[in-house]
């Protein structure tokens, strides 16, 4: 006997935004019934709901507490839920709304941000035993001490892949207000396009470089638990993209995608000495700070000092810049530099481990562009240059283009 | 040693209406602080949340299943708790917000107007031990099977009166948006004056006769546990009314307040056939529809059929004209009467118990008024007529000045 499959289906804020798209929300789950598909329904709160609780928060006090936050949070996603748990009963379909306590989502004691230190689900288990379609509420969980947490902004992508795990289900359907993931941003590489399947590795390093598809987090949970996810569009009908382990046919291309990040400052201290300890001395300082230092550099000198260039978040600056003067101070650098027009782009994919040359021909396609590359970092399946921020652009569509991501012309 | 004293208050919708008036609720928690008394808040829903949360259920689907609409208004107070509880950790005080579950407030099942099975209190015990002030979610409990549930309008009154009990309080305050119990509705009597001290008793033939400060539940919760209930204002400062049992003092007058009732209607069974069963067979039939019969009169008669009269709540009436028209047709009564335009005038108060002479007294009052008696009941601490309705502010306000309820002028 084959089984029925079970896919866990997951609705962001705009997708329930309002009693409308939460009709349409029910139609979809209602589809996915009648195709024959056991389903857990996932909903994050309506969109504009969080931002307006965030702002009573502090009206009321300047710096609120956060387990205080996240029993105001948390009441956002048990609206939707009960709105849409009441409109498929209204369609004759057995749903039932839970809480992310009543799905047992046990997670530690850092409020606002939790992490999810297991779940239960025994409720669900049931549920689905009975025929009952499960509404749950994303994002929140409770505690050892049965008190209320919430897992950060984009929390219920989370909640959707660990329930998706803890049920063993077939798949875990992530619908957004976009269909998928992209090649390249279409807003600045028109001729991107969709993927149709992506690796765990090649999505963390799309998500963390900006590509604001799914929570990361998420991802490395759905890697860990080999959960395939499917990124879809709520709003229209079609194939999504597939974020699944690795398999031969990624590796066919050499590169997955391009991004591009335009979230870093470069700062340079001038005339370093060319002693032992100096360079431990200088990011052991920056990281007391809590400063992430993301690409670093170190000039060829034939004197005894050199130049060395890094790059930082430039939220930071403002915090780094001062702590890096002391230090340059200290250890008798000649000066600092802070460059703030800068942006990296990067290549991403598994192809890469298999195809040589990638980044000769990522140096030469710059080159070729006249695109001056001031940094440059590697990892197994992504290289990043840093460039002039005003070349960024030129640099994504030149690449996409070299690589053969172009959208073929129907 | 003396005992620190244990207050529970509690702030309906209007009290915590806005960001400003939660400041406001804030100051008082801080102030019954500085007297030296511990402190539980009990807090309702920020008023037109709980309406706004009923319209998006009802955009949603027509009939909203009642589990799913306990988890939907549930979030109204958990807003609120969170809201105050984070502001007044702001000013240094240690609030702790709990939401039904976390208090233990146990009920039945009867989604959206459940029972209070029992009240654990466990963590707010522990809270107090700890010199936490606890900020509570009024309104909501959860069932054996761990789901929401909520205690029906005004049951934010019945969750603080519960704890008060559980707790064993010094007092339970309601803070609403009147400073306390009133001879008579100030809008029909103008010279209505605040009653000081009121019995249980009393309290809930006002309650239940239209005068809306306290809901009836928890009146009679009080009364069982005993609980010393104080209702003022969260606007104003000053005295309130004190709502307990019974005492001397409270003999001394012997009416305590007047008030009027005009959701009744008259319903007149002409030339009843004097037969047994008769009237067992009309009200039977009446209750059967679940509608609620308040007062019956039989007028004597010399022929061998009476006339019947009775009221019924406007409300039901068009539902319990068609089912007495059948009946009497069946008894073979002559016609069936309908009479709206009645009001019902009652005289409520222990004191009736040792003072004889009240009823004749407001008979007598009522016909110096030219005011026609059409139906009687009385009970041990209640005289109630129906009236004309044009009659009923008159019939208020005459009575109130001859039993002395007047308020003294300064």
């Amino acid at each position: 006997m084959k089984s029925v499959a079970l896919i866990v289906q997951k609705y962001g804020g705009t997708s329930v935004g309002s009693i409308e798209r939460i009709h349409r929300v029910a139609d979809r789950v209602a589809r996915t019934l009648q195709e024959g598909s056991r389903t857990v329904v996932v909903l994050s709160a309506m969109s504009g709901e969080t931002d307006r609780l965030i702002k009573l928060a502090q009206q009321a006090t300047p710096t609120p507490d956060e387990r205080e936050m996240d029993m105001l949070l948390s009441t956002g996603e048990r609206v939707t839920i009960a709105l849409l748990a009441m409109e498929l009963r209204g369609r004759g379909i057995n749903a039932r709304s839970y809480t992310g306590r009543q799905v047992g989502i046990i997670t530690d004691s850092a409020h606002t941000n939790a992490r999810i230190a297991r779940v239960t689900a025994d409720r669900i288990r049931e549920a689905l035993e009975e025929g009952i379609v499960p509404v749950v509420a994303g994002f929140q969980g409770i505690n050892e001490q049965s008190d209320v947490t919430t897992l950060g902004r984009g929390g219920s992508d989370l909640s959707a892949v660990a329930l998706a795990a803890a049920l063993k289900a077939d798949r875990c359907i992530i619908y957004t207000d976009v269909d998928g993931v992209y090649t390249a941003d279409p807003n600045i590489v028109p001729a991107a396009r969709r993927i149709d399947r992506i690796s765990y590795e090649e999505m963390l390093e799309m998500a963390s470089l900006g590509a604001k598809v799914l929570q990361t987090r998420s991802v490395e949970f759905a890697a860990k638990f080999n959960v395939p996810v499917e990124v879809n569009s709520s709003f229209k009908e079609g194939k999504g993209t597939l974020v699944t382990k690795e398999d031969t046919d990624m590796e066919a291309a050499a590169v997955a995608g391009v991004t591009g990040d335009r979230n870093q400052a470069k700062i340079t201290i001038v005339g370093v000495p060319d002693k032992p300890g100096v360079a431990a001395r200088i990011f052991g300082t920056v990281a007391e700070a809590h400063i992430n230092v993301d690409m670093i550099i170190q000039n060829i000198s034939q004197t005894a000092a050199t130049d060395l260039s890094f790059t930082v978040p430039k939220a930071d600056l403002k915090k780094a810049v001062p702590i890096i003067q002391a230090v340059a101070k200290d250890i008798e650098a000649k000066s600092v530099a802070v460059t703030e027009a800068i942006a990296k782009v990067s290549l991403i994919g598994v192809g890469m481990r298999s195809h040589s040359g990638v980044a000769a021909k990522m140096f030469e396609v710059l080159a070729r562009e006249g695109i001056n590359i001031m940094m440059i970092s590697t990892s197994e399946i992504k290289i990043s240059c840093v460039v002039d921020e005003k070349y960024l652009e030129l640099a994504m569509r030149s690449l996409h283009s070299a690589f053969g991501l172009d959208q073929v012309q129907s």
